[in-house]
């Protein structure tokens, strides 16, 4: 059977040039990067370059990239340290309705410990409301967190706008990049963002690694605390070999991102524009030009998202309902929901995402397959029935 | 220039049985465990199974391992998760003063929290003082956590006992076996533990991954919280190639480990009956047959571990002064310092840790260039002169 991977927003296959770059980081200089002797010395050279790529890839120093086991790390890590670091100025932070499951998460954690949270809603094109920050940031305000894209319907927000925003009024601006790299240029200084998570497992470097972007002079306290390594701020052995690949990975992909983005654009517009043609009753979600090119969210009115989701898994065609992290979750999308899909929409809602291994011969028979699979579903749907006998 | 790697207790080679194992999980099977398709349900495959292989490892269940990024965070989990989840019931933590930096770090930060922490002191040997243990444990106790086994000096504790007491007052005893996997049989339904941290890369699998056991029923609050992986307990994309890795390391590690503790044994009671045939003013340090078996702290008197570390160096040997955490760290070692050493003699102690890949003919150089780099360094001693004058 024919297998089609449009699910590269969960997570990607390492890429031969990353793993070649990996490989000897597993037996063959394979020291500790904090030992002294020449083993150690050699891993932390590994760990030196893999820092400057990452560093360079987004414009900061070496001396601001921090790295984690992953997106998640980071984000739970920036919320709780910036949030616990900055108290004594004031206990509020702002951010959207749209974050990551990592960011909300923390935001209860923080409101559990005493924060007041503000959680921005967005437009119908997951925009954040930027007359609402205005409105609220105050000078409680602390910290404002707020994605660069967004992983369900891929829209990307102003960050510019948002950074000066909360700068003006002296408040430290995070941003959860983990979608976003790879996608465009992410320049922090440019930008002006003072903490910034990112992630490897989305642009073909392994699963477990990842780092958090934190602006020389933003004040943070540990996630993880233990043996001093990253300058005190994050305990744990550096996970060397991954590092390594998620130094080549950011490398690579900025190098290659004008012409994968161009590729991805391509597949993604010829697949939405042929799904709107030949399939009735569907919408696609997010922004129409301020977002991720390699992503389609689409809703397929009366029918359940999931059931379709399993249909085209057993004609060999892997998306997702939702974000990976939320899959066997039930709820509706907080996302879709916050941009103001009424709930049967939300659930009938499916996201594409192309890879640059993606052909448009797979798109091609992933199209067929939908058209029969809608249709199937839709001649069953108690949802159509209902609609057909208004 | 031979080299001679004498420092496996800091971080081992990924062994080839383990590589092999994981490189499939890279480009082949390369779904996020969290997705519900093909791709994510064929790595979710590859996740029990590693799950299932690091349980039976330690006697476990597969419901009670969480996968973590390494040791670090486990240890600063297990404290401060176990710790909120039951302050209900008390504030008072029991730990002991040769805990890894992890754990005694989350010591720290229960403190700043509002825990009260008892450190136990350990006899000249490392072995925590039991007596002291029964005098402190109190109606607010809550945890307990003692290593298993010391990565500095090797001694491994009476963790039976320990569990014992603990669970005679009905106190949760969670214990860090990083160092001490592999080196012998860990069953934790024999030895009794809640909760149990363990790291991939000292048994010969990757940096970056790890595991935290907590039997079932014991409550924990999260330390990285996100998107409800782990049954919600650890957020975060599973760390696929690694965990698949580090599940691979635990089964060779428990297969072979009479084998190779029997050759690490051999290796280094020849070294160690050698220094001390044909070094004068040297002690080794730890208990003398309750400790690790590859491992040999061994204080050379009246000269500087760091200068007799880089000696060694120079001459290919990869030895430690302490952990590698600390490395760098010119403070004396808080183990050394808590099993009574005088401050001149710890900063003399080099930690020598064999692999399986060690041979004798590796030892015999490494004891010439011992042998050659301690009378030279004792010669040129001030503490040696004084000694002398006297």
């Amino acid at each position: 059977m024919q297998k089609v991977y449009l699910d590269n927003a969960a997570t990607t296959k390492v890429s031969h040039e990353v793993l070649t770059e990996m490989l000897p980081a597993f037996n063959e200089v394979f020291g500790n990067p904090n030992s002294l002797h020449s083993f150690g010395r050699e891993a932390l050279n590994l760990v030196d370059k893999a820092r400057d790529r990452v560093a360079a890839g987004i414009n900061a120093e070496r001396g601001e990239i921090y790295f984690t086991s992953g997106g998640t790390e980071a984000n739970d890590w920036a919320l709780l340290g910036l949030a616990m670091a900055n108290k004594a100025k004031g206990n509020h932070i702002i951010t959207s309705q749209i974050e990551h499951h990592s960011v909300l998460e923390s935001c209860k954690r923080l409101e559990n410990l005493g924060f007041e949270v503000t959680y921005l809603p967005v437009d119908e094109t997951g925009l954040v409301d930027i007359a609402e920050l205005l409105h609220c940031i105050n000078q409680k305000t602390i910290l404002v967190s707020v994605m660069a894209a967004n992983n369900e319907i891929g829209t990307i927000q102003n960050l510019k706008t948002i950074a000066k925003i909360a700068h003006e009024k002296d408040v430290i601006f995070h941003t959860d990049a983990v979608q976003a790299l790879g996608s465009f240029k992410i320049d922090v200084k440019d930008l002006d963002v003072d903490a910034m998570s990112i992630s490897g497992h989305k642009i073909h470097a392994p699963k477990g690694v990842g780092a958090l972007y934190v602006k020389k002079g933003v004040k943070i306290d540990n996630l993880i605390v233990g043996g001093g390594q990253e300058k005190g701020k994050r305990g744990g052995t550096l996970n060397l070999a991954s590092i390594v690949g998620f130094g080549k990975a950011v490398e690579t992909t900025v190098r290659d991102y004008t012409i994968n983005n161009k590729k991805l654009k391509s597949l993604r517009d010829y697949f939405v524009s042929r799904v709107k043609e030949e399939i009735e009753h569907i919408n696609v979600n997010g922004h129409n030009h301020q977002r991720l090119p390699g992503l389609a969210s689409i809703s397929f009115n009366f029918i359940e998202g999931e059931s379709l989701m399993l249909l085209l898994d057993m004609a060999g065609v892997a998306v997702s309902t939702g974000s990976a992290c939320s899959s066997g979750d039930l709820q509706t999308s907080h996302v879709l929901k916050a941009i103001g899909l009424a709930p049967e929409v939300a659930q009938g809602t499916i996201r594409f995402s192309f890879g640059t291994n993606n052909t448009k011969e797979e798109i091609d028979y992933v199209i067929e397959v939908l058209k029969k699979n809608v249709a199937k579903l839709r001649q069953m749907s108690p949802l159509k029935a209902k609609r057909v006998r208004k």
